[in-house]
């Protein structure tokens, strides 16, 4: 089994990108014509809407993306039908080729975190997942142990792209911010194996809304892929998101959640071509302000 | 609507104790009988089991004890089939007239964390949930928002009962702890909506396995009430948890849920006998060396 690393090196340089499709689910900007169809509310409606939309909205993304982001919230906010959406999305994108990475942000000790990471690795069948470090090592580790059996990756939260995220993120301690603390925790666990890229299976997620952080962060972990959210709806441009990166175009991933699967009104017929256009104009961008570009020996048709 | 804390403190004295049956299901522990009914091992099977084996250990549990706190990872760990068995286990409870705290300890920014506090008050029904709080105020907002409109409660994860916990929780901020910050931002959310008995909507975990840091943060945070793991299974004694407790044993509720739910052997057939005796010994317990004694006004017959 080829080591999660090189192999979602190899899918990004297929696709000639490392743009991530996040797939977010929100019943309010579905399309009318699909939310019409399942008219009623209840959360097996919405759940069956969102498996329409996730799966019409995929088999655009597909031949253009690498990889794939589920937020598993908005799977669990439809109850046990949402789940089933869920397992409905993951089992096509890996049909089609994908990576899919679930965003869960689990945490837990000991055998509770191995459930999770069972759920994650075997049950929804992801090749890696989101994880929330506050816990520590041995709550990580299950998730860790899961991921290397599977030969998938896990990426620990380092420094969030939301406003708020320094709040403890930020605080000084020995000297240095505490995000600064978890990116060596994360960076130590990723060298235990690192694949023929260079890269390890332990990533980092860091938000491009800080870019100085990404800047010192990619230069203190070069081992460590970076899962980039932020781009797009959130605020970050695409220069912002360069520091991710390693001169080459790999090491980091960018995800895009709205501004990929909901650039249309409700209203809108042709949304799925709005969907399209808006990845291929992410993806452009990307190339053109970061070292992205350079992966795209054979970009997409 | 009573206030979250008033509610629980209520129900406390009503049972006459504070303790909280976990509900942490496991396979290779279901008693033999179970398990041979849905042999085959798929997750619906073991879906199955588990809620037949939770339904029937809530009634021995829900004459005794105030409240229970779901596993969401065992749950998770069996895919839709999981969640539609925790779905029925929550609404037993809340027909049995407990409180249910639900534990997946979720976590994540704005509009997705609205979305999981939709799903664990709105579709589960949960009372309280548990909340990871690495992301800082704005992801935990949205939390604080649903439950105070359910009339429900939250507990910020601040100190947690694995042995590894410290590696970041203990590291030092600012002259002060990290969780000792996650503290008293958890006690200020707590203070803005306080009810009749003192105690806040927001509320701590903090493991009984560090009994020393129980007893400071139950000094540095009076209004906040406290959910205790760690007690029985994971080592810690009754004694090592009195510290959480407020002299009239109201305060904290403390788990335990292999201890209560898996003290017998799979193939032991009294499992249900064992299941009620387990409980009882642990509300003595707990009755002779902490405050909680003093609650038992109207002890359970």
């Amino acid at each position: 089994m080829d080591h999660f690393a090189d192999r979602l090196a190899a899918a990004c340089r297929r696709k000639g990108n490392a743009l991530c499709a996040g797939f977010d689910p929100r019943w309010e900007s579905l399309p009318a014509e699909i939310r019409r169809r399942q008219a009623g509310g209840s959360p097996e409606a919405v759940a069956a809407a969102f498996a329409e939309f996730c799966c019409r909205a995929l088999d655009v993304v597909a031949p253009l993306v690498p990889l794939i982001k589920p937020q598993m919230a908005f799977f669990e906010q439809c109850g046990p039908a949402g789940f089933a959406a869920l397992e409905q999305l993951i089992r096509k994108a890996r049909d089609l080729g994908l990576f899919t990475l679930l965003d869960g942000k689990r945490n837990d000790i000991a055998s509770t975190a191995a459930a999770y990471a069972a759920a994650a690795f075997g049950v929804w069948g992801a090749d890696a997942l989101t994880v929330n470090p506050y816990l520590g090592r041995d709550a990580v580790e299950p998730f860790l142990q899961a991921a290397r059996k599977a030969g998938g990756g896990v990426f620990v939260l380092v420094r969030t792209s939301n406003p708020g995220a320094g709040l403890f993120q930020d605080l000084r301690c020995d000297g240095r911010p505490l995000y600064r603390h978890v990116a060596e925790a994360a960076a130590g666990w990723s060298r235990e194996n690192v694949g023929e890229c260079g890269l390890g299976d332990v990533g980092a997620v860091v938000g491009a809304t800080y870019p100085a952080e990404l800047a010192e962060l990619r230069q203190a972990m070069p081992e460590v892929p970076f899962l980039v959210p932020g781009f797009g709806a959130q605020g970050a441009g695409a220069a912002e998101t360069a520091p991710a990166f390693r001169p080459d175009g790999t090491g980091a991933v960018v995800n895009s959640s709205r501004g990929l699967l909901f650039p249309f009104r409700p209203d809108e017929p042709n949304w799925e071509a709005a969907i399209e256009k808006a990845t291929r104009a992410a993806i452009a961008s990307l190339a053109a302000a970061t070292p992205m570009g350079r992966l795209a020996a054979s970009p997409p048709a």
